[in-house]
């Protein structure tokens, strides 16, 4: 399948590796080509940076987000979730149209320091507002529940644990759960939650993950929920 | 122990239940002792009326918010959580002063019908509203990440799942916490998330959780946190 990834960082980059392992075709996007090869030595998160990691993984192409949105059959929004909106119109509405986009960002400013605050909650969602922008796209929320390194090896933890999916096209869903069990989540840990609406509920789950992180002091967890006997 | 809860739902009947076959001394209170013995008939949930339960139950005391407020060492916030705050003034600052006040409430709206709405959340929780309306009360928030029957039955569940505890006080929560394990949780299963303002984070569990309730067509899960092997 063609794979358009919009954002360049450690969640595009580690989907970026799974899908070429799978035999995926890849074409990273971001907003500027030249500023973002620019950067140099280590993120944050003490990675290497991405023109580095480009040449480590010389299959993935590398354009703008509208070159990544058009060449995908398959979309991936993976852009940090202040910048999602503006990030998905400079894709391009046309490129975006009838077309699953895979929403992991989280709405999530770090702005005045740990911990984040959410920029959108409560009676609204960022995959929402991204589902009302792009109404001809079909947008499903998911994987935004934990670190990246779990979202394509989800055997790394001790047992298995849960995902969760929002969107309001069944197809859509369907298709993202397809491409979700080659990265070796079980059929049974899906669960779709129901239409986009649901993703508020994934998405309120970013603050305590993000406590649970400070608390755990690793980032490699997940939920799993677990029901009567 | 001396315990007073306040509100009469399920909630503080079921936490009430508990603690009286664990020997506890109980007081239950109200707004209007009156017009909450004057309903009857069952309940939304199909359950019997408070004045039916309270027969049934003839060990649990029964008093005002200030009544059991005054009466308990240890007390139980079980209101719903649009009136806790009004409920908390009525019990009297002073007979909440240096006690443990164990918070299960939730701001859940569910006036504008299903799915409800966080009265507060994001940069606030109703915790911290409550511990800053009460400074000398020691706050503790938990169990209001799950339902009452598994809040004092932990083992219903298949496997062993998570709590978590909010407070700035670290006696109070050991106090919560050796409460808890009698109830049936384990040390380990009891989170300590840290000060009161990570309340935020399990109060915003709500949405989710709401929803899963929906979908799984139970209320008897819970959050088990996974971490890696």
């Amino acid at each position: 399948m063609k794979i358009g990834i919009l954002g360049t960082g450690v969640v595009g980059q580690t989907i970026a590796e799974k899908l070429v392992q799978l035999g995926h075709s890849i074409m990273m996007g971001t907003r500027d080509k030249k500023s973002t090869l620019a950067k140099t030595g280590k993120d944050n998160f003490g990675r290497p940076s991405f023109s580095e990691w480009l040449r480590n993984n010389s299959k993935v192409q590398f354009g703008t987000y509208s070159e990544a949105a058009s060449f995908g059959e398959f979309l991936v929004n993976a852009t940090s979730g202040m910048g999602s909106i503006e990030a998905l119109k400079m894709a391009g509405e046309n490129n975006l149209a009838n077309k699953v986009l895979l929403d992991i960002s989280n709405p999530l400013d770090f702005s005045k320091g740990m911990p984040p605050t959410l920029t959108v909650c409560n009676t609204d969602s960022l995959a929402e507002q991204i589902q009302r922008t792009f109404p001809k796209s079909k947008v499903v929320k998911g994987l935004n529940t934990l670190t990246a390194m779990l979202m394509v090896n989800p055997g790394l933890l001790s047992e298995s644990t849960n995902i969760f999916l929002n969107g309001n096209d069944s197809n859509a869903k369907s298709e993202v759960k397809k491409l979700l069990k080659t990265f070796g989540w079980n059929e049974n840990d899906i669960i779709d939650m129901g239409d986009i609406t649901t993703a508020r509920g994934t998405e309120q789950i970013l603050p305590i993950w993000v406590r649970l992180w400070g608390t755990l002091q690793t980032p490699m967890f997940n939920f799993k929920i677990v029901v009567g006997k």
